[in-house]
């Protein structure tokens, strides 16, 4: 089966290692719409547009399933691209679901991007799950830039996240017992935020939680032989490419460039 | 006159501001490319595309006068730009010019975007304006999150300049005595770099240096008696109007939305 994969950028390449390490079996493609990034600071009525023409081209390409690596387009354009002739899954549904199985103190955290929080979509999808649940969320803007710059396991990286998850650090009254990771680029600050947040606060990887939720979309169909997988980025920009090399632990990757947006009249 | 000025987002209020305070007489129409920040991440291509697209914006609004206000946009647009029929004036010229004049130990440092260092547009201008004078420059890509936060003036700030700047601080041997902010965004960070850096080392505001710059092209034209001020962006996220209103001193100010990428068949 052929899975299709986008993101505004590398974030949701987490995303894309957690599929094709559950799921050997079967070919990718991943868009990483790199002339956009980011979305997540940019209004619904835009996102849902570039999400509109990530799914066209993906669709032009053949895929099977799409998977919205990217927590601002699942919050603001899941539900708009359900009538697509193939399933879709976003990253937040599989994140809450994954929450609201573990939390023990009925006190979830969620970070993200500013506009997956001002979308409230994990809040709604959690209450939906574990009514009654209590639900702390915040944005963490600092946290993509630390992670692109490759600084997560830094004196900066861990006084930013003190300086946001303040209120949430253990000694601290009232804190949460789960946070959920809401957004594709912060597992890569998952031991940082392990090490400040302490063994009792359960980590929810919404990457790794949306590779196991495929899961009943391919058990189905049958491995294949040789399965490809294929990079697409909507701007030759350097630095896609050592990154997706690090993250996706080969030397070096193939990127095909693609443009997105029709120029029109003002071009 | 009305003085058109463009920037990827917010970092070009430091320009607007600067040539508001130097020319009151003078009326403004400011574009915030909002639906597509940042350019400092993108390609040559993809920058002079919309560039050319927010060019022919302004220029249906009535400009006599463009200021790209982006260091981006600058390096990899202005000489595309110059057969327009207003003229126009990019941040770096003016910033390399006043770099120049101040050195006086002949060695340089030049600080902005990833793309505005890769462009190596300051050190062309520089060493055609001062000849064989030594330029060092540095991509510091977490400022402009740092700035947009508000968190110019923390502890995170000023270890993220020690780390970027490490070795042009007091004491290290063979240090540049000017330092070029390269990127509309680190006026905001003066501050914290010039307690850092001490009082030997001259930093060069390209915001200030381009509004001194456009003096021969407004000393011509007579003031008005009632300018005018507009702000436009090509996204409606909140935040903007914000920032807007805090770094121009006024306590709340009116965004106008526009659209500038048709958004043809794939929409």
């Amino acid at each position: 089966m052929l899975i299709g994969v986008f993101d505004s950028g590398i974030g949701g390449l987490t995303v894309l290692r957690a599929l094709r390490r559950a799921w050997p079996g079967h070919s990718t493609i991943y868009l990483g719409d790199t002339a956009r990034v980011p979305y997540g600071s940019k209004s619904r009525q835009t996102v849902v547009r570039y999400a509109r023409q990530n799914t066209h081209y993906l669709l032009s390409q053949g895929i099977e399933l799409l998977v919205l690596a990217c927590n601002t387009a699942s919050a603001y354009a899941l539900e708009e691209l359900q009538s697509l002739p193939v399933p879709v899954l976003g990253v937040i549904e599989p994140g809450a679901q994954a929450a609201a199985r573990a939390t023990r103190g009925r006190h979830i955290a969620v970070i993200g991007t500013a506009a997956t929080i001002a979308s409230r979509a994990y809040e709604r999808a959690i209450e939906r799950l574990a009514p009654g649940v209590r639900i702390s969320a915040r944005a963490c803007p600092l946290f993509v830039p630390l992670a692109e710059e490759g600084w997560e396991d830094t004196p900066i990286a861990r006084l930013t996240a003190e300086r946001y998850l303040a209120d949430w650090l253990p000694g601290q009254p009232d804190r949460p017992d789960t946070l959920v990771l809401g957004c594709t680029h912060y597992p890569l600050l998952r031991p940082t935020l392990a090490g400040l947040l302490g063994p009792e606060m359960t980590l929810i990887d919404s990457a790794e939680a949306t590779a196991q939720a495929a899961g009943p979309l391919l058990a189905a169909r049958p491995a294949e032989a040789r399965p490809t997988h294929r990079l697409i980025v909507t701007d030759g920009a350097e630095g896609f490419a050592r990154t997706a090399a690090r993250l996706l632990g080969e030397p070096e990757v193939h990127l095909e460039v693609v443009d997105l947006t029709p120029p029109g009249m003002m071009d």
